[in-house]
C-alpha cells in the first residue's frame, strides 16, 4: 500500500525521524549520565517504546492507567504513573502489580500519602510513590523547600503499604519560554529542586533513589543533570509544530502527519477543503502566538514539502480549511489530491487515531503500528 | 453501579435531557413539515439514533464513512454522508449499498458529479447525489443562483451510474450569529437557497425529490421551511456550552458531561486539579469571547450544580485546571471527589469516548451505550 492510496484521514509516521530521534534522545540521556524514562503518553504504542527505551533500562511513563494495562500486556514491567493518585485508582494500580509490573506512582498529598499506604496494607501490596515537587510549573507537586516533602516522606518511608521511592519534577512551564537560555534556566531549577527535594528526605534519613525529572524542552537543553537518576521526556519522539516554535525540534525532525485528501475548492477565496478538520487534527492551538502560527496544522505535499505557506485555517468536525501565504496553487490541489498535515500538538493529534500508518522516508507503507487511548 | 463509582474521566450521558432534546426537535420538524434525518456526527451512537429517528423516516446523516458503516452495521438503511465526495471514496459507498443501504453521497464540482457518474457505471451501481448549496458559510457548495447548480444536476441526471437526490445547504455561518435574529435570517437564506436551487433543477427538467437543510441553530429558530423537505440538525441531540451561548439550548438541557476526580489542590493559587484534561475534554475553545466563556468546560457537581463559578482555565494532557469566579469551596472538593464537566462543544468531547454511562437524572449508571469513532 502506497500512500496515495490510503484511505483519508490517516496518521502517518515516518520511521526514519523516528529513529533519529530517538536517537538523539538516547544519546542525550546517556552524555547527561541519566536513564531515559520516555513518557508514552505521546506515542502510546509498543513499538515506538520498544525502540525508545533501547540501551536504557526498559522503564517507561504513562499519564493514564490504560496506558499501564496497555504497556503491561505489551510486556512492559517497569511502569511509572506520572500523574497524581487518588485512592479510587490503586486497585487498578494493584491489579497491575499482582500481574509482576513494578509501579510506581505520585503523590504531592500527606492524606494521600496516608490512603496509599493504609490501601497497600490491606490489598497486601506496596506501593512504591514518587513526591512530586513543583519547580515552578504550579500543577501538581509541593515545593522543594516545603514541610510537606518530609511530612509525606514520613508517611510513605518504612510502611508495609507503601515505599518511598523519591521524586519527581516536571517543568511543564519550559513550554511557555521564549529563548533557549530561558529553557536553560527552567531546566536548571526542575533538576535542582528535583535533587534538593531527595537531600532533604535523605538527610531526614529517609531514601531517594529516584530523582526523576522530564519535559522534552528541559530534556533537550538541560546544560547537566547532576544528582538526577532518570529523565521523562514524551514529545520529543515526534516532534510538533509548537516543539519546533520553542525549538526542541526542527520542523523537518517532525515524525507524524496527517495524511488528507483535498475535497472541496473555493477560488474566490483563494481557499482548499481537505477532509481533516478538527476531529483529523485536534482543536489544539498551540502555535496561536508563536512567530510561526500555524493554525490547525501546516499543509505539506506528500513528500512533506511545504506548499505555499498553507495552514489550516480553520477547522470543522471534518472539514479542514487551507489559505496559503499567498495565492495557492490550485493545479497541483485538486479535488482527490493527498496532502500531508504536520501537527501543532502531536499528543492531541496522534489521540484521534487507534493506528500509525508507518513509511521509511518513501512513500509505501512498511508497517501499522496498533496505539491505544482512552482511559 | 453509580456515578461515584466509576472510573474517570468517563462520558455520562443524561437519559431524561437527551429524550427531551429529541422530543423538541421532532416536534419542531413536524410542525415545519419536514422529515428530521438527524446528523449522527455528535452521537456517532446506535442508540440515540433509534431514538432521534423515532416518529420520522429512519434517515440519518453522518460525516464519515466509519460512521456509515457503523450504523449499517447496526440496521441503519438511509444514509446520506453530507461531506463533499472524491472518488477515492466512491468504493466504500457502493460497498455499502450492495450491502442493501440507500446511501446519498454530495458534491458541489462538475468534474466529480462526472467522476461519480462514471464510477458508478464502471462498479454497475448507482450513486443518488445531492448537490451541495452555499448560502453563506463559504465551506462546500456553490451559490443557488450559479450555473453550476443545472451543471453539475446535468452531469448526474439520466446517467446509469448516478442519480440526482436534489440539494443541500449547511448554514454553518448560523454558529456566528450575534442574536436570534440574525439566526433567524440566516435560516431563512439557507431555506431560500436550497429551494431556489431545486426549482432552478426543476425548471430545467430535472428533478430534486431532496431539499435539505440544517444546523441546530437555525433548525431550532427557522420561522418557515416552506419547500424544503428535511432537515439536518445534529448537536441538539446533547447541547453543549456553546449551543447554550447562541440560545440553541439552555446549560439545563446539555445531556452529556464529563465525570472527573479532583486530583490535585493549588490553594495558594485558589486551583483545583482533576483528572479530566485536554484529551478528556478536547482542545475545543469555541465559548472563548462568548459572554460567558467558559474555558474548556464549567465545573458541576454530581448533580450538575455548578460550583462557585468553577471552570477548567487550563487544559494539559491528562490534568485539568479549575479556578472558580471567586474562592473554590475545598472543603467540598478534596482529593478523590467526583465532579462533572459540561463541554464546550460535545462533538469534540464525545470523540474521545468509546462508550457513554447513561443515567436517568439520578446518579445509577443504568446502561451503556457505544459510539463509533474514527474513519
Amino acid at each position: 500500500m502506497r500512500l496515495a492510496d490510503l484511505p483519508t484521514p490517516a496518521l502517518v509516521l515516518d520511521r526514519g525521524r523516528l529513529g533519529r530521534n530517538l536517537q538523539a534522545m538516547s544519546e542525550r540521556a546517556k552524555a547527561l549520565g541519566v536513564d531515559l524514562r520516555p513518557h508514552m503518553k505521546t506515542a502510546k504504542s509498543a513499538e515506538v517504546a520498544r525502540r525508545a527505551t533501547a540501551g536504557h533500562s526498559g522503564g517507561i511513563t504513562v499519564a493514564t492507567l490504560n496506558e499501564a494495562e496497555y504497556f503491561a500486556d505489551n510486556g512492559f514491567t517497569d511502569i511509572t504513573y506520572a500523574v497524581g493518585i487518588v485512592p479510587a485508582k490503586l486497585d487498578r494500580v494493584a491489579a497491575l502489580q499482582s500481574r509482576g509490573v513494578r509501579m510506581t506512582i505520585l503523590t504531592d498529598a500527606v492524606d494521600m500519602a496516608r490512603a496509599i499506604a493504609a490501601r497497600g496494607e490491606a490489598l497486601g501490596t506496596r506501593f512504591s510513590t514518587l513526591i512530586e515537587v513543583d519547580t515552578g510549573d504550579r500543577r501538581g507537586g509541593v515545593p522543594a523547600s516545603s514541610d510537606d516533602v518530609i511530612e509525606i516522606g514520613r508517611a510513605l518511608h518504612g510502611n508495609r503499604g507503601a515505599a518511598l521511592a523519591g521524586v519527581l519534577a516536571h517543568a511543564g512551564h519550559s513550554y511557555d519560554c521564549a529563548s533557549i537560555a530561558e529553557v536553560e534556566r527552567v531546566a536548571e531549577e526542575e533538576r535542582a529542586g528535583a535533587v534538593t527535594a531527595a537531600e532533604r528526605l535523605r538527610a531526614a534519613g529517609m531514601p531517594s533513589p529516584t530523582v526523576s525529572v522530564g519535559s522534552t524542552p528541559t530534556a533537550v537543553h538541560a546544560r547537566k543533570l547532576d544528582g538526577v537518576t532518570e529523565m521523562r521526556p514524551g514529545v520529543y519522539v515526534f516532534g510538533d509544530l509548537f516543539q519546533a516554535g520553542i525549538r526542541s525540534c526542527a520542523i523537518s525532525d517532525i515524525a507524524v502527519s496527517v495524511l488528507a485528501t483535498v475535497i472541496g475548492h473555493r477560488r474566490t477565496d483563494n481557499r482548499v477543503l481537505i477532509d481533516a478538520g478538527g476531529l483529523a487534527l485536534s482543536k489544539d492551538r498551540s502555535t496561536a502566538g508563536h512567530s510561526f502560527d500555524a493554525g490547525f496544522g501546516l499543509v505539506t505535499d506528500l513528500t512533506l514539502n511545504p506548499i505555499a505557506g498553507a495552514r489550516v485555517v480553520t477547522a470543522n468536525q471534518e472539514h479542514g480549511h487551507v489559505e496559503g501565504a499567498g495565492r495557492l496553487p490550485f493545479e497541483i490541489l485538486p479535488r482527490g489530491a493527498k496532502v500531508r498535515v504536520l501537527p501543532n500538538h502531536v499528543c492531541m493529534t496522534a489521540a484521534m487515531y487507534g493506528r500509525y500508518h508507518v513509511i521509511d522516508g518513501g512513500d509505501e507503507v512498511v508497517a501499522v503500528w496498533d496505539r491505544t487511548n482512552g482511559w
